[in-house]
């Protein structure tokens, strides 16, 4: 069939066309099916979307149809049903419950890196991976598929160390400390972070404040190669691009089975030979019971050394958050004053810990006393510095140079009593109402945390927001949702009575 | 957010905006999630698709954006997050392995029909239905949640009969003689047909050779009213409209967990008491195995009794096609000269024992009988000229006056032989390929069935096409698969050897 192009003059991320219900009838084709459209030699397999009052001789096309066969405006090009992507068959075969092999898990991602997949079926791959489970060799696969179809580090040193956190506490701003601390003991850490989906800083936040971290491959292998080690966000890089495409349709589902391949094969393709995985656990956190830390520790280890990767998982506390600051700018601040050593307690120890568990990996004795050394000589602060520098930061910037938000709000003690307890989730929401992340300076300072006495009218905590609208909104959510528990330990055993039937939320990890 | 409006001048089935990748991220919102737009007053929740290259300020809004809010190009409405609806947090809850009750379904059937949830969610949601498999209450539940949200017809009579067949089996015209048989005896029999999705006719497509079938659901009851049958196209009424969503999405993963509350749902909305299900078991047919079957009407039997209907459920012969003709004029034709007792056996026989069992549902002894003998004495045939009248087309139809395609092309024998196999779905990808469903005269005459005796030159089949072009592309893809084996029985016992696995594709029942 032969239809004139109208331009859509968008992009949708994969090549799209819109025809008429009609149009679509008499060419055979049904939503989420594939046309094959042709013009002067040049071809594209293009997504059907059926819509209605389209002029039944009119293709809509998307930018990527524009920029893949040439065609402007009022041109005609040849229409036709395309084949079923073979992709597409493994998806039903899985489904339908067969074993995904290494040639059909490669097939799968390559096309899904390729856009050959529409999120109908891609959705049906995370929700039956989901319900099924990906077993550890398809979780192998998936890693290794991911990180062959997108690129990669290719650094000539060994080992190379690396450190993940699975996330879920606000506030853990670990990796701001522990890079540096592996880097100034001469080990080479090429570390890649997210930024925020739904918590109130990622690790690429953070470090966004001190300094650029949005840079290209080979801009990353060069600070590696000047400082041993980096702070860049993994989403500028093209490494393990499926990853990407595949949280697109986990987020609005909230489940997460790619997790591990995720996690693995962004470890994988920047060359990581060790690597220590973070598992925050505790009610408040993503993993809620040590059992379930020990069972995701155990397949990412296994999926690890499937991949030639030593892997560590270290499970820490994760029922408050990391020191008292949660935000980018006021967790860039105190990560920058724990290298000073004028920072929180469980921050530097949490940051040690893993740096220290991590440098014993690769055979050094007494790792976190080592760490603990580097940063109370300034050998870390200063490697820090190196690293803000060469990514383009100023590498003198003090710790009073960082600007939070000026519009503050501040909740008080009613009574005089302990901390029994603080809400991850609350804390993490009142931050993102006040602008965090997306405002740099918006974010919540903890002035008490677990098991501190606090008198009527302390301080507990104070938010922090650019704007004055929305520290409104963060005062208004705060009021009717209290972060923090005070009481007398033990005075108050029920902890809820169900009347009506709910079941509990869990969260995704989707910030990897 | 304030931002200018766009027209997208095309309607996508819901309410949809797409923006900015940069606006999205600035009003926090991601793929699929939801956004409030208000205007003088007027609001309405949209679906959000991301894409790039789109001016920061504008909102590119879809018809039904339009028609909710009156507005116009160029005028600036606010824009605003919205809240996720409790439909997708039960779906999340249903991935999570949450039983769903009857509320929840409710909730999530009426966010299906109202547009609310996204394809991502739709999608989630038939997958996991399709893994976790539905329990007979929650088949149940949508069932009545289907016929809860859609139209419903209201007759004064009781018993209400009614048939249904899964299909998959080509020729199938089954209902085009039991329907009138059963109007012929005084019953009232509201039969609603779908179109052929991937075979080369649906009952809906037959009936309108004869007949307009697209009527409306008032049209509908005064055809029943003064015939006690129809045989109407029930995708043109409101009756359960769920499904006709859900299936958008079940088509392309090639898998039907909604089956059974489809089917159910269609039945009760048009107020049956007494149903019959016709389950072709066979190779070739979508039910493999007996023992399937019996699954299948188990379930079935189960959700119909809880919806107050009496299902009887009928395994018949689905080897090969029913009767001689595969394609809507064909069957047409072959059904007509059936009722005029000058058709196939096994057609005259399949209708006669469905509709017997089904009259002896009602308390009729020797339904089969009483069936052959309506027909017998033309008494099926006048009540079909009946219903042709009563929708609109000429009764005085005969056999010679329904015309099939002009070109033709047909394979022959090429060994004296006996047939000892046809090849359902190579007979309907054919019949497809000459232009049935869309093209009513095209399709496929067979000329032997299974166990016939042929000659080296006798003829198998004929297809048959309105254009050139279609008939070659069905005779090449007749010389490349073969749909019809012939053979002396017990004479080759090796089926087939496997070099690489491959998995078997089971077909799904859409079309229902």
């Amino acid at each position: 069939m032969r239809l004139k192009v109208k331009k859509l003059n968008f992009s949708s991320g994969k090549p799209t066309v819109i025809i008429d219900d009609e149009t679509a009838s008499n060419l055979g084709v049904r939503p989420h099916e594939r046309l094959f459209l042709s013009y002067k030699g040049r071809e594209v397999v293009a997504l059907v979307i059926v819509a209605w009052q389209i002029p039944r001789d009119l293709v809509l096309v998307s930018d990527e149809v524009v920029k893949s066969i040439s065609v402007d405006e009022g041109e005609v090009v040849e229409v036709k049903p395309a084949l079923t992507p073979k992709s597409i068959r493994y998806i039903r075969d899985y489904l339908r419950g067969a074993k995904l092999g290494y040639r059909e898990i490669k097939t799968i991602v390559k096309d899904i890196v390729e856009d050959k997949i529409s999120e109908v079926e891609l959705t049906a791959l995370v929700t039956a991976a989901y319900l099924r489970k990906l077993s550890i060799d398809e979780a192998y696969y998936f890693s290794l598929a991911m990180v062959e179809t997108g690129e990669r580090l290719e650094l000539d040193r060994k080992p190379i160390l690396d450190k993940h956190s699975i996330g879920g506490v606000p506030g853990d701003k670990t990796s701001l400390v522990a890079v540096p601390i592996i880097a100034s003991l001469g080990y080479t850490i090429p570390k890649t972070s997210s930024r925020a989906i739904t918590s109130p800083a990622g690790t690429a936040d953070r470090a966004e404040v001190l300094m650029p971290v949005t840079l290209t491959l080979e801009e990353m292998k060069q600070v590696v190669l000047k400082t041993n080690g980096c702070l860049v966000w993994g989403g500028a890089l093209s490494i393990a691009p499926a990853d990407d495409k595949i949280i697109r349709v986990e987020y609005p589902l909230s489940i997460d089975p790619f997790l591990i391949p995720s996690i693995m094969a962004k470890k994988k393709a920047v060359g990581s030979t060790h690597v220590i995985i973070d598992i925050p656990t505790g009610r408040g956190a993503k993993v809620k019971t040590i059992g379930e830390a020990h069972d995701l520790a155990k397949e990412m280890m296994e999926v690890g050394s499937k991949l030639g990767m030593k892997v560590t998982c270290a499970i820490t506390f994760g029922e408050q958050p990391i020191g008292y600051a949660a935000g980018p700018a006021l967790e860039a601040r105190e990560a920058l004053l724990t290298l000073m050593s004028r920072g929180p307690r469980d921050l530097l120890d949490k940051a040690t810990s893993i740096a220290g568990a991590l440098l014993e990996t690769v055979g050094i004795e007494n790792g976190k006393q080592i760490a603990l050394e580097a940063v109370r000589r300034g050998k870390a602060l200063s490697k820090l510095k190196e690293i803000i520098e060469a990514q383009g930061g100023d590498p003198d910037v003090t710790p009073d140079d960082i600007k939070v938000g000026e519009h503050t709000y501040t909740l008080y003690a009613e009574q005089d009593a302990i901390v029994l307890w603080i809400n991850n989730k609350l804390i993490a929401n009142t931050a993102r109402l006040a602008g965090a992340p997306k405002d740099k300076g918006a974010g919540i300072l903890l002035h008490a945390k677990l098991g501190d006495k606090v008198k009527k009218g302390d301080p507990l905590l104070t938010v922090y927001s650019e704007y004055s609208t929305k520290i409104q909104a963060a005062e208004k959510f705060l009021e009717e949702n209290p972060p923090i528990g005070l009481g007398v330990p033990g005075a108050e055993m029920l902890i809820e009575l169900i009347h009506a039937p709910k079941l509990h939320e869990r969260l995704p990890i989707i910030e990897r």
